[in-house]
């Protein structure tokens, strides 16, 4: 019976891994790329040390749809008749995997057909790619060097590769490690060091990574190929811009940041196209060593990290709009630009969803904005959910009284409910139409803070702006009211007005709560965060510090101190927050989210000033 | 005025770190242990080689509030004059704070400023001490051995320790990393291993650990004395149940499991005390290679793990009340259990709340549930909720459908409003009243195939059971009834009737739909997940092995392979909810849970037949 069973089965099922790779295709990646005969010419003079960078956007775990992007590849570098052609590190199976080949060893056995495969077509090109291998069980990141249709040597992620091409000596390292270690020691006797990364788009990277490679290449006097990808996984942007240092230290080759791209460069003779470099990522830029507000510099890498890790997390997970409510507010709002760009306008969907507190300007200012960049705009008041759900909880609230003597009968709740009926209609239109996802608006600054209401604002399936400061958030709403091609989209109201939830009143002013009177001062908020992710100052030695809001304005040692009380008071009562955050893409040097630092709950009364209190 | 400002800032802040330890209380915890002359006579032939072991409940981060525990031990430890004092691995700082450190340098001040008043009190027991310090720049996880007043020395956990005392020679390792790495090796020459560990309570840990501890011992003659911690954070529950083995692998002492404790040991005299086990376990607990639906050894371990977790992470926390949904379904009514358990019974609030879909059998059941375990219960119907929502959806609909061609109109939409009406009430309690968190009650089986509603039954604060599967709730249950001082809390019918959300009609049966019939055979399901997680199986694998429920039930391929596919397909489509998921309590050898298992959404097309498929 159970050998019958088996029998059927294996006659029924189909073949797991078939050869479907089309290997003659002319793609049109490929075919977009600079005519071969051109290249061929230019490159005329030179016939040995020609290298092809291939800086490609995988999909981590699609190994076939990856195979055939690489295949395409090495079929254009064979025909331009390259002495190697190079890929990002762990290009075959995909970064951020690391966790997974362990749990999907069918992924080790895909990755083995397909580098079997890939090897079949690689002739007179040595191709240099990442894939992972089981060596004495256990699943490891390895780099193949690939020629005359045979893997011709492997290596280890964490060792130096070797070969020799025409005579000319390449050695390989793998991933930017050497970033972060300051006795990093490229000992090696080479002619020219490939450097292949998975490299993530993040504040500051820039300039040290450029100052280090630079420096490398002129100590070595050997030239530096740095090859990195370029496309996003959930919260990690990798921003591509691979390049070549000659000999000397100087930057001779530069490719596009945030897009595919492809370059012939021969770095001993110093040939290479030298792409002009976006303003954000000038090498130029300093290291931040204090806080400013001046993010401009920084702009144009946050605006293209977040429009890549938006429109690839579409991608790759399969949806294709979005819905979000648009409070005529900031954060929706600058997420309403980003998800028009990267999805396109008539793919999102923006929510008018006002209460009794909105106000006339809110909902004008949300339906301007939804105008100005075409994205479909809907208005549904939540009076009557707003009052049923009260009324039911209201009901509950006095029968829960007489058993616990310990209820607040603050605004709070009521609060809360507006967040929660905004998010139940968000997520009902993600159930009832296709590929929809929600989007929860939060930024940084309030996830610090625990501003933002749990099954409401919070709530999603993305966060496109949840590692993005609230200052840095009033400078992108000016930068791409600037530089996007239309411009202006965004009203000058909305950046002009302070931040507020508009969920309840204020009792003192008889308006609406602003944000920054239930918190304090932006500008000394977002001060505290940097300095807490790029200098890990305690309280005391914050205390002491002169913030950039004091030179404007006067501030006393106890509004100080109240601040700084709140501010942690409120970090640590918003930890279990963080935990639930839908994938937030990190754009800062440091961040909060759980892909990036992670810290027990349990542990959270922990503070600033070395008191554990509760 | 820059300078005036810091002056003014110094003269009224608190100095930080101030010295209030209470070193002469005589704490509730050494008076309760045995009494010190009975011990010291007890030990009285032995004047060399005696051992504290103190198995603590630690708070990560707690530094004052652990050295407060950690001088408690010394001064009992003194006054029976032992050799040696031995404490878990990282005690002074706590486990799980590796990445936290870095961000909080005020916690490494902390510790040097403890670790020197501890070593003050040391006289002639010798101290072993896990903290944390900043070498060359970089926080690292050290050991310190403290002796007459001062740190004697200290090692990287990552190197081995050695000390003499009275002629014997001890070596210290610390960690379990040996567990998982079969070439570990203890080259080293002592007369006493120790061996300091942070060890969570998972699924057939404990046969592994036994195993190899007793034949290390054997292997070098030398006894090991292994010292763990017990107590929990977030998702990890310590198991305690310190151990020593003889120079001849024989087990002769062993402290608790899932308490604090204390034993005195001599090895070298083959003297301690041994602690009956607890049958969940047993050393005999034989390693599981294949799916059995016997759990009864391992159900002890799973309710100690399970009730240590909710007590550990609402004290650690703060909170002290729990409210969550009672369905009269099997997931809700071992939480309430488990919560009565943790936090006493007049803590927890179990709302039962009714649709028109709820029949009065699972009223009942709740009602009856709550009763006998004497938690507060009340009844809130969500009928006007729904409805008003409802209303509210179908409008927006209409206006969605003018732009968008694809709306579904299926019954999903509906059910979800319902689940998500219920954790609206849930988290308007938790708002409303002090101290107060939702539990989220999904289980790991409806996790995998993404079976829970995101802002419903999802959502909470914290999720008990949500590694724990629909088969082994159902034997827990049994387990529960049987071995609770009060016995069959749980009414059977809950335990009999087939689980079922009751939140939509089945139109073949005309009865509300049973979770079985939407997805398969909870047995069937829960061995694809023991398959994947225990034995990394591939889809044809599994096709190809006879599964326990086939033994029973005859299942034709075609069946079969709709079961496999329809889970691969709901657990890639599952992905993203496991990202949101609140912490859960580790139970399980692996999880899906996100301090465990890491794989990037964009990554779950990813599927165990080799193809990469959306």
């Amino acid at each position: 019976m159970k050998t019958n069973l088996v029998a059927e089965c294996l006659r029924k099922r189909k073949i797991i891994m078939k050869e479907d790779l089309d290997i003659e295709r002319i793609s049109q990646l490929t075919s977009s790329l600079k005519d071969v005969e051109v290249v061929k010419s230019f490159f005329n003079d030179y016939n040995k040390g020609n290298i092809g960078i291939a800086q490609i956007n995988t999909t981590a775990g699609d190994i076939k749809g990856n195979a055939q992007i690489i295949i395409d590849y090495i079929k254009y570098a064979e025909n331009i008749g390259l002495d190697l052609l190079v890929f990002p590190a762990k290009t075959l199976v995909g970064s951020g995997l690391d966790d997974v080949v362990i749990r999907y060893p069918v992924l080790v056995d895909e990755c083995e057909f397909y580098l079997d495969k890939i090897s079949k077509i690689v002739k007179n090109t040595k191709v240099v790619l990442g894939f992972v291998k089981n060596i004495a069980g256990k699943v490891q990141n390895m780099t193949a060097i690939i020629y005359q249709g045979k893997v011709e040597n492997i290596f280890n992620n964490s060792k130096i590769g070797y070969s020799e091409i025409n005579g000319i000596k390449y050695s390989f390292f793998i991933g930017e490690d050497y970033l972060w270690n300051e006795d990093f020691h490229w000992d090696e006797h080479s002619d020219i060091i490939i450097n292949c990364v998975n490299s993530e788009s993040r504040t500051q990277k820039e300039e040290k990574k450029h100052r280090f490679l630079s420096k490398v290449a002129k100590k070595l006097q050997t030239p530096i190929v740095y090859v990195n990808q370029v496309g996003a996984n959930d919260c990690i942007s990798y921003d591509g811009a691979s390049r070549v240092y000659d000999e000397t230290g100087e930057l001779i080759s530069r490719l596009q940041s945030f897009a595919e791209d492809f370059a012939v460069v021969n770095p001993l003779n110093k040939i290479g196209k030298l792409q002009p470099l976006p303003s954000g990522i000038e090498p130029e830029y300093k290291i931040q060593t204090s806080f400013t507000l001046d993010y401009e510099p920084d702009l144009e890498r946050t605006y293209k990290t977040l429009v890549q890790g938006i429109r690839d997390y579409f991608r790759k997970t399969g949806f294709k709009r979005a819905v979000l409510g648009l409070s005529g507010g900031l954060d929706s709002t600058i997420c309403a630009v980003l998800l028009a760009d990267a999805l396109g306008a008539k793919n999102v969907l923006g929510v008018s969803m006002p209460s009794k507190l909105t106000s006339i300007e809110s909902k004008n200012d949300a339906a301007d904005l939804a105008k100005n960049l075409g994205i479909i705009f809907i208005q549904t008041p939540i009076k009557s959910m707003y009052e049923t759900i009260n009324g039911s909880l209201q009901g509950l609230f006095k029968e829960v009284e007489t058993e616990w003597d310990c209820r607040y009968k603050t605004s709070f709740t009521s609060d809360n409910i507006q967040a929660r009926s905004r998010a139940m209609l968000l997520w009902g239109v993600s159930n009832e139409f296709g590929s929809c996802l929600p989007i929860a608006t939060s930024d940084k600054s309030e996830s610090y803070m625990g501003y933002a209401t749990i099954n409401g604002d919070m709530s999603g399936g993305f966060a496109p702006i949840a590692d993005v400061t609230k200052t840095k958030l009033f400078a992108l709403a000016r930068w791409m009211n600037k530089n996007r091609a239309v411009k202006n989209v965004i009203p000058e109201n909305i950046i002009q007005k302070p931040p507020g939830a508009e969920l309840a009143i204020d009792p003192k002013t008889g308006k609406t709560l602003i944000a920054e009177d239930a918190l304090m001062p932006y500008e000394f908020m977002d001060e505290i965060i940097w300095r807490i992710e790029n200098k890990q100052e305690k309280y005391d030695e914050m205390l002491n510090a002169q913030f950039l809001y004091e030179k404007k304005v006067h501030v006393s040692c106890e509004q100080k101190k109240e601040w700084l009380d709140k501010f942690f008071r409120r970090m640590s009562t918003a930890h279990y927050k963080w935990s639930i955050l839908p994938p937030a893409i990190l754009v800062d040097a440091h961040s909060i989210n759980k892909s990036d630092y992670a810290q027990p709950i349990t542990s959270s009364h922990i503070n600033y000033k070395g008191e554990f209190s509760k």
